[in-house]
C-alpha cells in the first residue's frame, strides 16, 4: 500500500516529503486513509520590538509536545527563520528554547538544507533573464528586485551596471520576494510555473511585461526542486514538526506554505501553524490571505501568546493583548491567552490570571515554557482540547473572500478590524494616491483588477498604527504605497509611518 | 568497527560525507583499514570559447566506468558546476553526457544540497559584518566582494547605499570568492575557521585590518555545516563518484576540494581528478597549487582530453594540445592523449592516430564517449593501467614548493612553463607595478611576506597569452593586477589582455 514513507526521503538529520505528490496521490485515492487535522493558530501580543519574541515557536513545541503527552496525535507546522539575520546575531532564531526545543535547532536556523537559497537563485535568476531582455529590447525598466538571504543596510538602494547606464535597484531580504509568496501559495510545481509566468517583470514602453513571454519556466521550476518539500524534524521529546516556507509577517506573508499545512492535516490530528509577529502581522496574514482568499483551513482554536512584560509593562501599550484576543474571539475563533513565564516570574501567576478574568478571556495558560516545556502545560489543556472537537472531521468555514473589494476599502477593513482603527484615520501620505493609480493602469494593462489581487499589509512588527502608545482615539495608520506581485495574486501596501524595509541593517 | 558508513548520510538522491570526521579516524588509528589511492589527474585542450566544453566530465565518467569493468575499483572527484550559468543556459552543466553520465544530473547542475549557497550566504555574511565595522569605525574600506551564484553583467561594477555614501562594490560569482578558496583548501572546520579569521577584511587609515580582529567565527563556520562535506553520487553503471568544490578553474582555482580527493584514496584504488577548463587553467592549478603548495597527491597519471575540430581545426591553435600533453610528459606524469569523438567523426580515428604518432605522444585512446560511455575505452586501457601501479601503495613526489620566491618571478615560470611564453615576452601594463607594489605593502602590514602565497593566474579560460593564434616567437603574456587572497593563502594575477571578469553576463 503507498503510504507517506513513499515520498519521505532523509536529507541528513531531517526529512523532505514531496508534499505536492502525496496531495496528489490522497486527491487520485478518495479510498485512501487519511486524517482530517483541526489547525489551532498560534499567535502573539505584538512585540515590543522586531528582535524581542514574545515565544510563539517555544510555545508551539511546548502544546504539541503537551498535546501528544495527552495522547492527541498534534504536530506543528513552522517557518523557516530567516538564516542571515540568525547567523547575523540579530534575532535568535526559530526553533524554541530550553526544553521546548527541536532536536536539531542549527538545522532550522542555518539554512535548513538550502531551500531559501534557492529561491534566492531562482528569484534573482529571474533578475539575470529581465537584465537580458532589457539588451534585447523585450524590456526598458526591470520591477522586481534582487534579493539576498543576508542582511545589508547598504543594499537598500544600489546602482548597477555603475558607470554605464547607472540603473538603480534595491535588494530585498529573500523570504520576502515575490517567488517565495508564489512557493507558500502555490500547490503544485505547475502552479509555481504558472505564477512566474504571470509575474511582471518590468515594462516596456509603460506596458507590463510578463516572464511567461520571455522565459523558459523550466529554468526556475528546476532550481526549486527540493526547495518546494517540506522538512520533517522533531522536538527533543520526538514530536513531529514539519519546517516549509519563510519569515517576515512585517513585510510579507510570513505564513508556512499551503501544502506543508495540508500535508499535516492529512497526518495527524491537530496542527499548529505558527503565524509570523504579532497578531495583527501573521495571524491577519493567516486568516485575511491564507484562509479567506487561497483556501487554507480556518482555525479550530488561536493561541495568543505574550510574556508578563510585553503585556503589562507599558501602560500606554497594553491595550494591545486585549485587543488581539478579543479580535480573534470576534471572529468565532475560540482564543486561549498563553503567558510565557521568563525566569522570576512564577509569582506573577495570580495576579495575571486576575487580570485575564477582568478582561473577560478564557482561563490563561501559564508557564515557564523554556525551563518546563510541554509538562507546564498539559494539566491546563482541558478546555482548549474541548474545543478542537478532534477527530469530528468537520472543519469551520472561512469567511467570504474579499476579491474585487476597491484596494482602499479593504486596506480600511483590515485597519478598522485588525489595528481597531477606524476608516476615518487612515491616512494617505503624499503619493499614495499616484502610486496606487499606478498600480491600477499596471494591472488593467496586464489584462486583471487590482481589486482583485489579496491584500498583504506591509508594516513595522513593533507596531499596528502610526504610534500604538496614542490614545485609542488619535491612532492612525498612514498610507504609504502599493506595488503589484501579480504572479504571487497579491498587491502590498506598505502602512504606518514606521520604516518598512524589507532589507535590515545588522545589529 | 568504525568505517565509512558512519560517516556517510543519506540527502535525498545523493548521499553526504563528513571527509573531515572520517579523515581525522584515520589518522587517529593507523591500523585501520584504508587504500592508498592513485591520482589520474583528466584535463584538456584548452577550448575554443568558453562554453564549449571537451568532455572532460564524459571522459571522466567514461573512465571510471571503464576501469571498474576491468576490476580496478576506481572512482572520481568531480567539482560542482555553476548552477547559476547552468540554469541560465550560459553552459550545459558538469555530469557528462549520454552513457557517460551521472544517475542524477540535475541534482549535480542545479546547486546540489545548497553548499553552493551556503557558501554565498556565509562570504556575504562577512561583507555585513565588514560592513558593520565600518559603521563601528573600526574599517574604513571594505575589501572583500559580495557573492552571487547568479551571473548578471550589470554586478560587475555596483554602487551600494546609494544616494548617501555611494560605496562603489564588484560582485563575483560565488564559485570565485576567497571562501570558496578556503573551502577547497582547508582539512577541517578548525582550518576554515582559523582562515577566515585570516582574511582581510579591508583596510583602516590605509592599514590591513583581518576578520579575526572582529567577527564571531562560528558564525561563519556554522552556515557552512553541510557544504564542507563531499556529495557521493554514481554513474548510470553504479560507478561511485564524489561531488565537492567549485567551477572557474580561468578566474579562480577551480579544483574539488582536497578532502574530498583524500577521502577518495583512502576509500579506493584510483581516483580522477577532474580539474576545470584546458590544461593551462585547472591542471596548471592541481599541479603548481593543490599539490606544489598544499600537500595533494602528485598525479600518477594524466588524461588530455580534447575533440578532434578543436585540436585540428584551427591551424593556428593546433599547437595547443601538444604542448599540452608534452608539457605534462616533460613533468614525468605519465600523459595519455584522449580524443572524444563526436557524431560523424568515427572515420577519423585512422588520421588522429597518425598525428599522435607523428608528435610522439603514447598511443592516444579515442572513442565517442557520449554514444559508447567506458566501453568505448576499456580495450584502450592496457598502457595506461600499467603505468598507474595500482595497489603498489606509493605516490609520486610533489616538486618543491614555490613560497618564497618572488611574485614576479613565480608568475614568469608559470608563463614559461605552463603557456610557453618566456619571461622577456611577460609585459607588465600600465598600473601593474602599483598593484604589486600596494599587494606587498598590504601583505608586510598584515605581518607576512606576497611571496609566501601561492599564485593563481587569473585568465581567459580559451587562451593562455594575449593571443594564441600569433606564431610561437611573438606571443606575449601581460600581467595586470594583483589582488590578495590573505586567507586562502593565495594571491591572483589577473594576465592576459582578455576579459577575466568573474561575473559573466548570460547568454
Amino acid at each position: 500500500m503507498t503510504g507517506i514513507e513513499d515520498y519521505t526521503r532523509q536529507y541528513g538529520l531531517v526529512r523532505k516529503i514531496d508534499a505536492y505528490g502525496y496531495l496528489d496521490y490522497l486527491k487520485a485515492h478518495p479510498e485512501a486513509p487519511r486524517k482530517h487535522g483541526k489547525i489551532v493558530l498560534v499567535t502573539a501580543d505584538t512585540p515590543l520590538k522586531a528582535s524581542r519574541g514574545e515565544g510563539k515557536t517555544t510555545t508551539t513545541i511546548a502544546l504539541i509536545d503537551a498535546l501528544r503527552a495527552r495522547g492527541i496525535d498534534a504536530t506543528a507546522v513552522l517557518r523557516q527563520p530567516s538564516m542571515g539575520i540568525t547567523a547575523a546575531g540579530s534575532k535568535g532564531g526559530a526553533s524554541g528554547g530550553g526544553k521546548a526545543s527541536l532536536t536539531h535547532p542549527e538545522l532550522i536556523d542555518w539554512g535548513l538544507c538550502g531551500e531559501m537559497a534557492a529561491i534566492e537563485a531562482a528569484q534573482n535568476l529571474l533578475v539575470s533573464f529581465a537584465e537580458k531582455a532589457v539588451d534585447e529590447g523585450k524590456l526598458d525598466t526591470v520591477l522586481v528586485p534582487r534579493v539576498s538571504e543576508v542582511p545589508s543596510r547598504s543594499l537598500r538602494k544600489i546602482v548597477v551596471d555603475a558607470g554605464k547606464n547607472n540603473v538603480a535597484e534595491r535588494v530585498v531580504l529573500t523570504p520576502t520576494c515575490e517567488l517565495m509568496q508564489i512557493v507558500v501559495l502555490s500547490r503544485s510545481l505547475d502552479e509555481i510555473a504558472e505564477r512566474v509566468a504571470a509575474m511582471i517583470a518590468g515594462t516596456k514602453d509603460g506596458k507590463p511585461v510578463k516572464f511567461g513571454e520571455f522565459i523558459d519556466l523550466w529554468r526556475i521550476t528546476g532550481i526549486l526542486g527540493d526547495a518546494v518539500k517540506p522538512a520533517l524534524t522533531e522536538t527533543v521529546n520526538g514530536s513531529p514538526v514539519y519546517v516549509h516556507g519563510g519569515p517576515f509577517a512585517n513585510v510579507s506573508i510570513g505564513i508556512p506554505t499551503l501544502v506543508s499545512v495540508e500535508l499535516a492535516c492529512a497526518l495527524h490530528d491537530v496542527v499548529i501553524v505558527e503565524a509570523g509577529y504579532g497578531a495583527d502581522a501573521g495571524a491577519q496574514k493567516w486568516l485575511d490571505i491564507a484562509c479567506r482568499e487561497y483556501g487554507a483551513q480556518w482555525p479550530s482554536a488561536a493561541v495568543v501568546v505574550t510574556r508578563a512584560t510585553t503585556w503589562r509593562d507599558d501602560p500606554a501599550l497594553q491595550w494591545r493583548y486585549p485587543f488581539h484576543v478579543q479580535r480573534l474571539e470576534g471572529l468565532n475563533i475560540p482564543t486561549f491567552p498563553l503567558i510565557n513565564l521568563w525566569s522570576g516570574e512564577d509569582d506573577q501567576i495570580d495576579s495575571l490570571r486576575a487580570t485575564a478574568k477582568d478582561l473577560k478571556f478564557r482561563d490563561p495558560i501559564i508557564g515557564n515554557l523554556f525551563r518546563d516545556g510541554g509538562a507546564a502545560l498539559a494539566p491546563q489543556l482541558d478546555a482548549f482540547v474541548d474545543v478542537l472537537g478532534v477527530g469530528d472531521g468537520k472543519a469551520p468555514d472561512s469567511p467570504d473572500s474579499h476579491k474585487g473589494m476597491p484596494l482602499i476599502d479593504d486596506i480600511r477593513w483590515v485597519a478598522g478590524n485588525a489595528y481597531g482603527v477606524p476608516a476615518e484615520r487612515v491616512v494617505k501620505r503624499d503619493g499614495f494616491d499616484e502610486s496606487l493609480a499606478a498600480a491600477e493602469q499596471l494591472c488593467a494593462d496586464a489584462g486583471f483588477s487590482l481589486n482583485d489581487l489579496a491584500l498583504v499589509a506591509v508594516k513595522s512588527p513593533a507596531t499596528m498604527t502610526d504610534n500604538d502608545s496614542a490614545p485609542a482615539d488619535e491612532r492612525t495608520v498612514t498610507l504609504k504605497k502599493v506595488e503589484v506581485h501579480a504572479g504571487a495574486g497579491l498587491v502590498q501596501v506598505n502602512l504606518t509611518t514606521s520604516l518598512t524595509t524589507p532589507m535590515p541593517k545588522i545589529v
